[in-house]
């Protein structure tokens, strides 16, 4: 068998997320799964690093697949972009070692949260960035974010949903970067549980919009109910970005 | 009567253009008469600096509308931003003397056109940018566009449907800016015809792709017939950016 990783982008906000369903909702795993099955005539699995949910976009998801033929990479990369619809492009194609396993091997993710916190709308990043018209303070934002970080158990910045029994992760890195009211927030870690970066900006931004104080999120921490840390914040403007093995 | 100017930048995608219609299609006008209408209750008609086609965006477009009523311009812009979907915003109202008419007024404005020239698309620019996979000669481009620059009969660069009597029209100023694969191109001129803009761009584009000297922009005003000019690019690369008064 031959070992196939794609490095792809898409714009989730038509799909239900990455993940192949029983019922007919539209994904992304399954448009691609098609998409290649057009192609090379063969039916194949596609494994993703991991889930990206509905509306939640990428600019780097990688997916690995295998097949009986052997194909060349480039001309293979060309005719799947020309038969997915333009929301979805691969931007690149290798072959990899038959042991290569996109989720398996990940040591890292990035995310980034993009918020536009101008006081109006600008309807050319509407479904790709939250609008928030309050003024965040940026610097508790950075204070705040110092918390998160390290090895911790996220059960209670995740949702009810969440089914990974392991919830201890480690956050590497937190940027909060902020330019002519854009305000970007990137994550760096091991992993990520159900909703995680969501609810993790929803509480930065309580914390941007002062309603509590920087430190409020080691009381989150210490009280481990869901309760009190931030809403879910929409999914248009979260992004996987890139993954790391 | 009051005069209200309006400083708006729409999305155009889901529009059949600026100017109302007789049939019923959804036009940027109408979006934005019934929104007033609904807030001041009053029936007004909105004059524009002048139309953008189907499916072509603005950044500044301006427009002015006269009421019985006078109004605080904050809370109106407020008002209406609310009542507009969020593909229209409206970025500011100003009181303006009674004679102000926005079309009648106007002595310059700018429009510039968005190409990707990466390989690949981006699905998160798919909609606001025209893709363009043949690597373009910028250099090439630059140098045609200065025969554009003047005042000349446009006729030639005009769409069937022109129906303008004064084709001589005045290009003040071409910039072709690019960076990362992102060209942009922007022009600034007395006032267009039909078309104009992107006929002159489907024009730059076969020059950046060598399929004629730039100097061919001087036949094509020679021999003053629309087929040797270029092809009418597609209307979402396109945007009104400023209207200068």
């Amino acid at each position: 068998m031959y070992n196939y990783k794609m490095i792809l982008t898409y714009d989730g906000s038509n799909y239900n997320g990455w993940q192949k369903q029983k019922n007919t909702e539209k994904t992304i795993q399954e448009a691609l799964e098609l998409a290649i099955k057009n192609i090379i005539k063969e039916n194949i699995e596609i494994i993703g690093s991991g889930r990206t949910d509905k509306g939640v976009h990428a600019l780097g998801q990688v997916a690995n697949f295998q097949t009986k033929n052997q194909y060349d990479v480039k001309e293979l990369k060309n005719h799947l972009n020309k038969e997915l619809r333009n929301d979805i492009t691969i931007l690149k194609i290798s072959e990899e070692d038959e042991r290569f396993h996109s989720r398996y091997n990940t040591k890292s993710k990035t995310y980034i949260y993009k918020i536009n916190n101008s006081e109006t709308q600008n309807p050319f990043v509407r479904k790709y960035t939250y609008h928030l018209p309050e003024k965040l303070n940026i610097q508790k934002m950075k204070e705040a974010s110092k918390f998160l970080i390290g090895e911790k158990d996220f059960q209670v910045f995740s949702s009810a949903r969440n089914n990974k029994k392991n919830t201890v992760k480690t956050i590497e890195n937190i940027e909060i970067l902020s330019e002519n009211n854009e305000i970007l927030i990137r994550f760096k870690g091991n992993g990520f549980l159900y909703n995680q970066v969501r609810i993790m900006v929803g509480t930065l931004i309580e914390i941007g919009l002062e309603k509590h104080k920087p430190n409020y999120i080691n009381d989150i921490f210490n009280k481990k109910e869901r309760s009190f840390a931030g809403r879910t914040i929409p999914p248009h403007g979260l992004y996987l970005e890139k993954v790391y093995y």
